[in-house]
């Protein structure tokens, strides 16, 4: 018997028609012969609302009573998808996050999943009940509820389908995932299988169909993934299935090209090259709760200096800016806004040394300058002006043949 | 030093303002030197959506599911009340059901709170810390949340106030307990003090201030317990204090006239003497779920029979007849719609033999009729008309000299 555990984000809960749909997806897998769990989001909406309102009293994420807040609308659509699972004939319950429960460490808004007890999923399911675990959400040590941060219930999923040795199936509003965004690329294809390292890198890079914590903690632990629409019909959504290396049976080089708006790049420039400034740069930027990306250090214009030149998120690069103006007096500190990231992505990136190059020249015979490039053992990424990402994708989407694969 | 639970009902934190305010009185009364530890409702309406979304899936109250939903509006106004708290420089932070906990037994929608662990609380208000209970919810035996019932908020405030030794302030939308509804006579006045046992009479005749549940657990654990008016500034609430009997200083006759209307009569006519028709009339009514009020039995017109006369709500009507007549085949039962309740309720009546005349001559002087009588220790009721309700009223309230008190 096929065990799955079948989470539903938000806009697949986000109105009573939606619950009902996904209700009746689980109920005709359950009527297969498949044995189900469930994790739903909150409905959608309801997140920002109750953010809304702990922020009329200058509570924002990362404070424990906001936590509280935000657990509640997980809370109700648990409950909701338990009362609609039952409306299909199907015995269920809910659990929240400190039923189960789901122990987490770290910060308020941001928790880990430390570990996860999963008997009563087990006897649950052993007696035909069908559980509904509320996601994003657990508690820490002291008995307190913490939420997981964005991307939460899929975390949640997947340390459930791990508890259980269970397949975790991720319903979202697409069929799969894709080679690129079809909204850019209409010849973009759905791929049948994916492994876990390069649907990290897809949406380390930029897409957004899976958040990279819950596909780095089921590769970690082994637990297979697939991407389904629950805006289809059972049966109709065909899917994408997240798997281990070794598990897929056709080697592609490239898998696919995924991109980011709203880059900026920050540069640090004259430092002396014996200085620790690079290792300061970065502890300041991580002092800040500042991710950054593509790190370059190039030779700078004056004799025995050195420029280190990396890209951030554009929402971060005023704080960025001033945290390194502070932290760094006398160095200059130079940035440029307006840009984005396009990536390419496969698992046989890891023995063509040539992809960079063909990179360069692709882009290059298309016109679109490349401002910082950074590889690593699976993707290749360009920092290029943000009005030139669609002309960038398409490009890249035909030079590496992913409009042309068998699949 | 004085240690006070404050409840908050759904209307006084219904708005982020009434929230604030709510904050407000309570961090005054910190200033002054009391230690507080406070119980919400959730905010105002709130309890009716998530009823309307269960309902949406057939679920009504009694449904353990409906329980899950209903218990994030408590906890959601727990987590903004203890940020609120914390905005007024207080510290504060939120205590779900679970987490105190507050144990329970009962049906799902109706439970009871069978005990609670207040070891967590105490330890807060030591260090400083305001510590704020969501309200209406606990845990049963097997871990999963249940709701308290109607007016469960204020079983949930008294429960925590005996379990910290503390005196249980009720802030509501009126200042106080009044000898009537100041609607009806104007001339009402708020009481200073009432006893446990007058305050569960007003309330189970109609008055709408207190529910009789948490009343009933105040009185038999001892927590004196505050009425307050939750819309006024701090200090300017004089309110009510419900206490023990021997602590109430001035006596009298007569505290208050409570009415209910949209009561129904039921007669079942012509039982023989010694049958068992009348335990069968009320295991009957008892095993449909419905309060039977005022009964009375009397010699019937054929000799040698019985009719049992008794009241109950409008709304329980048709359900109680077809029972009835479903269940003492061969009995008539009638049925008379368009009644109402009034009652004086006072702890002097223990010794006033001649208050139940009284009250027949006084409805009897303003052309009132008495269609059943019914007496306890502590009240007597009339069923009239429903019209004539506002009359009966202000004609007792005058009689009794409830507007000329001295409080």
């Amino acid at each position: 018997m096929i065990r799955v555990v079948a989470k539903f984000g938000g806009s697949s809960v986000g109105t009573i028609e939606r619950i009902r749909h996904a209700a009746g997806l689980v109920a005709e897998a359950v009527a297969r012969g498949e044995t189900h769990a469930v994790v739903v989001s909150a409905m959608a909406g309801e997140t920002d609302r109750l953010l809304g309102l702990a922020g009329e009293f200058g509570a924002g994420l990362g404070d424990a009573e906001t936590d509280v807040a935000l657990a509640a609308g997980e809370q109700v659509a648990a409950a909701l998808m338990a009362l609609a699972l039952r409306e299909r004939g199907l015995q269920s319950r809910s659990f929240l996050g400190w039923q189960a429960p789901v122990f987490t460490d770290g910060p308020p808004g941001a928790a880990r999943i430390a570990g996860m007890e999963a008997s009563a999923f087990e006897a649950a399911m052993a007696a035909g009940i069908v559980p509904v675990l509320a996601g994003y959400q657990g508690i820490a040590e002291d008995g307190c509820l913490r939420t997981l941060g964005r991307g939460g219930t899929d975390l949640s999923a997947a340390a459930l389908a791990a508890a259980l040795g269970a397949r975790c199936d991720i319903y979202t509003d697409v069929d799969g995932v894709y080679t690129t965004d079809p909204r850019i690329e209409p010849a973009a294809r759905r791929l049948d299988a994916i492994s876990h390292d390069e649907m990290l890198e897809l949406a380390a890079q930029g897409a957004k169909v899976l958040q990279a914590r819950s596909v780095e903690f089921a590769k970690s632990r082994h637990v297979p993934m697939r991407v389904l629409s629950s805006f289809l019909a059972a049966g109709q959504s065909r899917g994408t299935d997240i798997v281990a290396d070794r598990d897929i049976a056709e080697r592609r080089v490239v898998s696919g090209v995924a991109y980011a708006r709203d880059q900026a790049r920050i540069a640090v420039l004259g430092g002396a090259p014996q200085s620790r400034f690079a290792s300061e740069t970065f502890a300041i930027l991580a002092n800040a709760g500042i991710g950054v990306d593509m790190i370059v250090q190039a030779h700078g214009r004056e004799p025995d200096t050195v420029n280190l030149e990396f890209s951030v998120a554009h929402r971060d690069l005023d704080r960025a800016q001033s945290a390194l103006e502070q932290g760094l007096p006398g160095l200059r500190i130079g940035s440029e806004t307006g840009l984005a990231k396009v990536s390419v992505v496969g698992a046989g990136l890891r023995q063509r040394a040539d992809v960079a190059r063909s990179l360069f020249g692709v882009l290059g015979e298309s016109g679109i300058a490349v401002k910082v490039l950074a590889t690593s053992e699976i993707k290749i990424s360009a920092l290029i002006d943000n009005d030139a990402v669609e002309r960038a994708v398409r490009a890249l989407h035909a030079a590496y043949g992913l409009d042309r694969m068998g699949n």
